[in-house]
């Protein structure tokens, strides 16, 4: 993979790892971190260190995948998908200063290989979705999610297994 | 109607085709749809290909409308609103290739003429919202909507008649 | 503060009071608001005219601030929060003519000093969220949240008082 770092007025990437046949679209903020072979990512889109996208995902307009999250190989996330890594965020520390990135411990995500996640859901920090599953549309997935799965719902409920 | 290209800072406009008296806002990528006369596009807006928008629409800031969405004359769309075109997206093949366009078939989703879908909805494809009907704000819409009908929830239900 | 205009490739700020320390990032778009000292302001954030942001919040990606929602000192927003200022909204008149803000009576919402608001949540209009109360991730908010409150789900309801 490639080092980029672009600051153009459609895309600002900064210090992002790119591999081979890897589309990015316009509008894309992206910093400390990789997307590896044939992914493509979508118009505004926000990726934060430290995550990880694997080969041939397909990350839709609008989502936003924070610091932490590691997303493998064959995933697709849907438009407007938004992940977490902190259960009760605040702005401030009690004595009012804002919080920094040494306030808070952040919660590891992982979406296994092969995952669909619909348009529209929220993924809770700190969650495993395992292999194959799909979260259906709109769900708010708050717990780990076992292989070839489907969930839904607010919060994500079991619909049934894929045969 | 005039085929628009414009791609410059604050827009990526490819073919178009737009009425009188549109309104597109900054931060707007849309490709290969139409938006007819007088109708407002917020920021932060994706139109996919053959999607199309008629008069006196209202799409607010930050929402996807994706491949083959209909909206219809006087339709408001909230803010951060997402369609889907496709019940069980994958990012690729059983054979590991990554899908593109002729792997799937798109579902065709119709918004009739004077209705509001309220903000962060996600409407699912092959759905028919009918006339002057009402999506709460947050709803998760996964069947067709009568006319003058409000539903909200995930999964939306009927909540009322417009009288 | 400031009175800040810059139409720049990456942020649209027209009219736009900032205090000091404010950080705002790429991909913004805010107008006659106010975003007081030591405030930050994610990527593709919308804030409209008449909002104003106090001191010390931050204000994720994706997110939502529309006209006259009032927002307290050391407030978090999470990512892809949309608040909302009309009940019913509508494209057009009964007369077929676009809706202007001469057409519509906006709601006021206030959230009180050192709130939460979890990622992907929806906010109605003409709401009070209460001092340090908490909105969990994916929560519809529809109606008055008390302080020290965390509230979860579509509809948002009561889960626990914080301690």
């Amino acid at each position: 993979m490639n080092l980029i770092n672009e600051n153009s007025p459609k895309r600002s990437l900064n210090s992002v790892l790119i591999g081979e046949n890897v589309i990015i679209n316009d509008f894309v903020n992206a910093y400390k971190c990789s997307i590896d072979d044939g992914s493509k990512v979508g118009a505004f889109v926000e990726i934060q260190k430290n995550a990880s996208i694997g080969k041939n995902c397909k990350i839709s307009s609008h989502t936003f995948i924070c610091e932490v999250v590691k997303i493998e190989d064959c995933v697709f996330v849907g438009h407007n998908v938004s992940f977490i890594n902190d259960t009760f965020p605040r702005a401030t520390n009690d004595d009012g200063s804002i919080q920094t990135d040494a306030d808070w411990q952040v919660m590891e995500t992982i979406v296994c290989e092969g995952c669909s996640i619909g348009a529209g859901s929220t993924i809770l920090g700190g969650i495993k979705i395992g292999k194959n599953a799909i979260i259906g549309a709109g769900s708010v997935v708050t717990k780990d999610v076992s292989p070839d799965t489907i969930v839904v719902g607010n919060p994500a409920k079991v619909l049934r297994k894929i045969k």
